[in-house]
């Protein structure tokens, strides 16, 4: 392997770099290929150690590396889309929803959930904790608050916990109409409860989307959800994915 | 002030630590307040200084903290919200359109944007560059692909460049009747011009819009919109914004 210098650039060194690296990986590497070690790449490209680390950072925020522990760091495969807003508003768990129950508990919500359910402040809401899985992978999990007026008929002789109790409790939710649905998407650190569920540490970037279910004037449920930001790119829209695909191209004649 | 020694815990010190700073940022600290040095917050809390600015960026990440340059770091202010999809699909350029246009120019896009738009390798597109702005503060950078078939009857004698030349290629492409219009939403990281614009340095965590205008079945504009990932939170739906408000809760009675 020969040294590519940097020539001087006013840019920062570790962007310069991070554009260099990102090129080598689209001509010298495919998808899950293991990178030499950091001291390799560091001799290669003349720069030092924590330059490359930054320039290395970039590459993983951007989803083109994954580093894995045991392992090194691998070229990641492109990002799965996954569908999250839709022109067609739905209640969770009707039909054709990508989310698996996992569990229900009666419970108080953390403090901002009440105030923005309008609930009192230590009243217990209905709070379902579900997850999504694509393509065998963990993605993303969620936790759904649904205050008790909201499923006013919910028996207590249905399942009381689990996730039979989930769908018992989101049924009962789809007896009401909905109005509206509004979601906003921001940058989080994934929570200890949601790492382990989607199988990363503490802290890790995530794409939190909390969405509003609005029926008879008020907020009937209040979804937050945390996506793994490393290997999701979600979608909203009517006819599914956009995407630019990154690596070699085919060649346009 | 006093010291806080953390109990042992089971989950990472830095998360444990997070938690714990966050509390202290809703009960003791108000929006722009200067928090103490590191050595300061580390004695405090009994913690090396490694596990400290760990625990720092996972509030960075959050939202909850603002580093700069000069003055250190402070309580972030609550993110704004920006709206990105709305149910009626609009073209860019159309009246309400939060964007200003800043330059338009006629050249050969990045190779990905190429094949996501089916020109050809060297084929030059229009490509306008807009910059959203919200409450005085840069908060976006979008680069607009337009292929010149979307826009045929263009004059070239219409302003050559800048933002008249961009107003000129957006009012053309107006006469185009929508059908689609599809985001995507994914963590990215800030090109050095981006960067520029949004008063980041190059590499800054942002949140990366992809959006295909489609009509006359095939793709007639691709927008790549880049919003700070600090300061932003992107809204989709009916009727505005969803938030859950950190901070002190106003007491519900």
């Amino acid at each position: 392997m020969g040294t590519t210098q940097l020539e001087p650039v006013p840019e920062p060194k570790y962007w310069h770099l991070r554009t260099v690296l990102s090129e080598a990986l689209d001509s010298e590497f495919s998808v899950g290929e293991i990178l030499p070690n950091e001291r390799d790449l560091a001799a290669r490209f003349g720069v030092a150690r924590a330059t490359l680390r930054q320039a290395l950072e970039q590459l993983e925020l951007e989803g083109r590396l994954q580093r894995r522990r045991g392992v090194g760091t691998t070229v990641a495969p492109p990002r799965v889309g996954v569908a999250v807003g839709t022109q067609r508003h739905t209640w969770p768990g009707t039909a054709g929803d990508a989310w698996q129950p996992v569990d229900c508990t009666l419970a108080a919500p953390p403090a901002p959930v009440a105030e923005a359910l309008g609930t009192g402040r230590d009243e217990p809401v209905h709070t379902v904790r579900r997850s999504r899985v694509t393509h065998g992978q963990p993605v993303a999990a969620e936790l759904l608050y649904i205050p008790q007026t909201s499923v006013p008929d919910l028996s207590a002789i249905d399942a009381p916990s689990g996730p039979a109790r989930a769908r018992a409790v989101l049924r009962e939710l789809q007896r009401l109409e909905l109005d509206h649905q509004d979601s906003a998407v921001e940058l989080g650190s994934a929570r200890a409860d949601d790492a382990r569920e989607l199988d990363r540490l503490p802290g890790a970037p995530v794409l939190v989307v909390t969405t509003r279910y609005t029926a008879e004037g008020r907020t009937a449920a209040l979804s937050t959800a945390t996506y793994r930001a490393d290997t999701c790119r979600l979608t909203f829209g009517d006819s599914g994915d956009v995407e630019i695909h990154h690596g070699p191209q085919t060649q346009a004649s």
